[in-house]
C-alpha cells in the first residue's frame, strides 16, 4: 500500500466547462485523501507537444505524485491508455507521446502497463472523456495503493509512441534550436539546454539579424534589449527586459532560431 | 453531524479578482476540514442558464457535496438566497433557476429552506458579494453538519423560480433542439437527450444544409467532418473531427439547430 | 510551533505555463500538511499596483496564513525578499511595495525581516523564479512553524519600498479619486473608502458629464444606468445595472474620476 499522497493534473479542458472538475470528483470518489494539484488546463487543445513540455518542466519540482496527463485528439479510438512507473512517481494518460519527455524528467521509464483493467472504470465509459472515465481513476486507483501490474498487461515500453525530438544543432560559435514554448511573459523557451550557450560568450546575434546579450537574469540587460539566458527549467532561453521577446523576434513553437557569436 | 467533507463552487466571478479566494477564506474559517472541489468560475457574466448546465452536468461527477453556485445578477434585491436538499447532495444559491436542473441530475428537490438565519453571516453583509457572506458562510454551516431547518424557514419548492426549459420537439426523421452550451473544443452540444438521435440513423443533414455522419468519436468521421455523438454528459452534440463545430455551424447558445435523416 | 495552517498565493504567472503548480509542489515538499488557497494568477505582468490591491482586499477574508505575492520584475536583482509579520497573518515576496497594503489591511507591519537563510532554499537558485525557489519554501517554512527571525536579519520597516499612494481629494460635495481597479463586471473601483461618499446625497455627475445615482446594490438603478456605491471591499467604486462601468465612463486603473452633486 505504498501509494501516493498526491496527483497532479495536466490537460488541454481549460477552466469554462466542468471537465477539470468531473476529474477532481473521480478521483475524490475513489482516494478520498489524495490532494491534487493543477499544473494547467489551457494547454492548447490538442497540443501534445506543448502539454509535455509543460509536464516534463514541472513534475520534477512536486512531490511524488500520480501525474495524469490528458491531451488526447484520439480519445475512443485504439490508441492505448497507459500508466509509466519511474523512480520519482507514475505517469497516467493516453500513448500518444504526451508522458514521455516526464518520465525522462523523472528518472526514466521502469515499467509500462496498459490501462485495461475494466473494474477500475464505471461501467458506461463514455467515448469522449477519457480524463473522467478512465485516467483519473487509474490515477487514484494507484495513488490509492493498486500496483501497476493489476491496471493491466505490461507493455513493451519500445512500443510506446513519442514526439519527435525538437530541432537542436550546436556548432562551432552557434546554435540552432527549436522554440519549445512561449511563457505567459513572452520569453522563449528553447530546445536546447542551458549549458549549449557556454561557448557562445557575451554579445551574441539572433537570426543573424537582433542583438543580445549573455545574462542570468532580465536586469542584466537595459530595458527593451534582449536577454539569453538559461531558464528556470535549464532551457536556453530569450527575453526581453520589460518586454515580450516573443513579439521582438516574431517566433512561434516549432521555429527554429539560431544564436550565435555577435563578431 | 452528518455533513459533508465537499463543497463545490460554481460562479460567474472569474479569477483575475480576489472574489473566489474570498468565498474560499469563508469557507475555511467556518468549517476548515472540508476541501473544495472549484467547477469553474467562467460563466459568463449573469449567465444563469450557462451556470445551471454546467453545475448540472458536473455535480453528479462529484462526492457528495454542498454544491454553491453564484450567478446572481439580482444579489441585494429581495430575491431570496436558498439551500435545495436532494438525495445525492445539498445545493446553495439564489433563488433564481440556477439550482434546479443540477437538483434534477442529484435525484430531485426534497426540502427546500430560505438562508434567512442571521446567525450565519457576518455582521455586516455586503449588498453585493452575497457569495462571500451568505453562500459561502452557509454551505459551510451545512457541510459542517447544521441541518437546512437552522438556516431559515421551509420554502415551497412550486414558488422557485425555474428557467424556461430549452427548445427541444423531436419529429419523423428530424429532431429540433437549443444549444445549451459550446465547450472549449467547439464541440456544440444541444438540449436533446443522446437517446433522441437513435432514430435518425447514420447519414445526417443539420439545420438543411450541412451534412455530418452518427458516431461516437471524433475519430468515427474524417478530419473536418461533421460528428452527431452523444456526449460526455448524455447530450446529442455535434463535433468536427480536428475543428470547430462552433464555427462551421455558426450558432451560439439559445440557437436552435435542426437535424434530419439525409435524403 | 506555531505556524500556520494555510497559505495563500498571489502572482502575475498567469495559469498556462507550469509556474504556479511549481509553487504549489514546492509546499507540498517542505509542508504537505499545509493547504493552498490562490487569490489570483493573473496579476497582469509585472503590475505591482494591482497585485496590491488584489490581495490586500482578499487577504483579511481568508483564514490565519502565511500570504505568498510574486509580481517581481525585478526578480533575480538585489532587490530584497522580505517577510513581513502582522496581528493577523504573515506576508511574503518580494522588496518592492507588494506586501505592504495588504500588511496595513491586516493591522499593520509589527516586524520584517529579509529571506537571507540560505538553508531555507535548494542549493540551486533560479535567477528568474523566485516564487518556486525563495518565496514559496520560506513560506511553508514559516507555516509549519519556523520564525522570522530564523529567515533572515530583522529590516528596519521605514526602509521597505512602499508604492505612491493613490490620488484621493476629497472638496464640497465633490471628491476625486484614482481608479484602483476594474473587476469582472467592469466595475470601477475607487482608492476612495465608501464612507466617502456620505456627504455627497443621491443624485451624482461623474466628470462633469455623466449622471449617476447612489445606492447599495445594482437593482438600485435601471438598466444601463450608473450607481455609485461602497462595495464589498469597503471602496467607492460605480457600476451600471446590467452593463460595465468601465465602458461607459472610459476609464482605466491610475486615471483619476471625478464624483461631484448633481445640481
Amino acid at each position: 500500500m505504498a501509494g501516493y499522497a498526491w496527483i497532479s493534473l495536466t490537460t488541454d479542458y481549460g477552466t469554462f466547462d466542468g471537465f477539470v472538475a468531473a476529474c477532481h470528483g473521480s478521483i475524490a470518489r475513489i482516494a478520498p485523501e489524495v490532494r491534487v494539484i493543477d499544473v494547467t488546463h489551457h494547454v492548447p487543445p490538442a497540443d501534445v507537444a506543448r502539454g509535455a513540455a509543460v509536464l516534463a518542466q514541472t513534475a520534477p519540482h512536486l512531490p511524488p505524485s500520480v501525474h495524469v496527463a490528458v491531451v488526447d485528439p484520439g480519445v475512443g479510438t485504439a490508441r492505448r491508455g497507459i500508466a509509466l512507473a519511474t523512480p520519482n512517481g507514475v505517469l497516467v494518460g493516453p500513448d500518444n507521446g504526451l508522458l514521455i519527455w516526464a518520465a525522462e524528467a523523472l528518472g526514466g521509464i521502469e515499467r509500462a502497463h496498459e490501462l485495461a483493467n475494466k473494474d477500475w472504470f464505471p461501467t458506461a465509459v463514455s467515448s469522449t472523456f477519457h480524463g473522467r472515465d478512465i485516467f483519473a481513476p487509474a490515477a487514484a486507483r494507484i495513488a490509492a495503493g493498486a500496483g501497476l501490474d493489476e491496471a493491466g498487461p505490461a507493455v513493451d515500453s519500445d512500443t510506446l509512441v513519442r514526439l519527435p525530438a525538437p530541432v537542436v544543432t550546436v556548432g562551432d560559435g552557434w546554435l540552432e534550436a527549436e522554440v519549445l514554448t512561449v511563457d505567459r511573459f513572452g520569453n522563449v523557451q528553447l530546445a536546447a539546454t542551458g549549458d549549449m550557450l557556454r561557448g557562445l560568450g557575451a554579445e551574441l546575434l539572433i537570426n543573424g539579424t537582433v542583438s543580445a546579450r549573455r545574462g542570468t537574469t532580465f536586469a542584466d540587460v537595459d530595458k527593451g534589449e534582449l536577454l539569453v539566458f538559461e531558464d528556470s527549467a535549464g532551457h536556453a532561453a530569450i527575453a526581453v527586459n520589460n518586454g515580450r521577446a516573443v513579439v521582438v523576434l516574431s517566433v512561434r513553437p516549432g521555429d527554429v532560431v539560431k544564436i550565435a557569436v555577435r563578431q
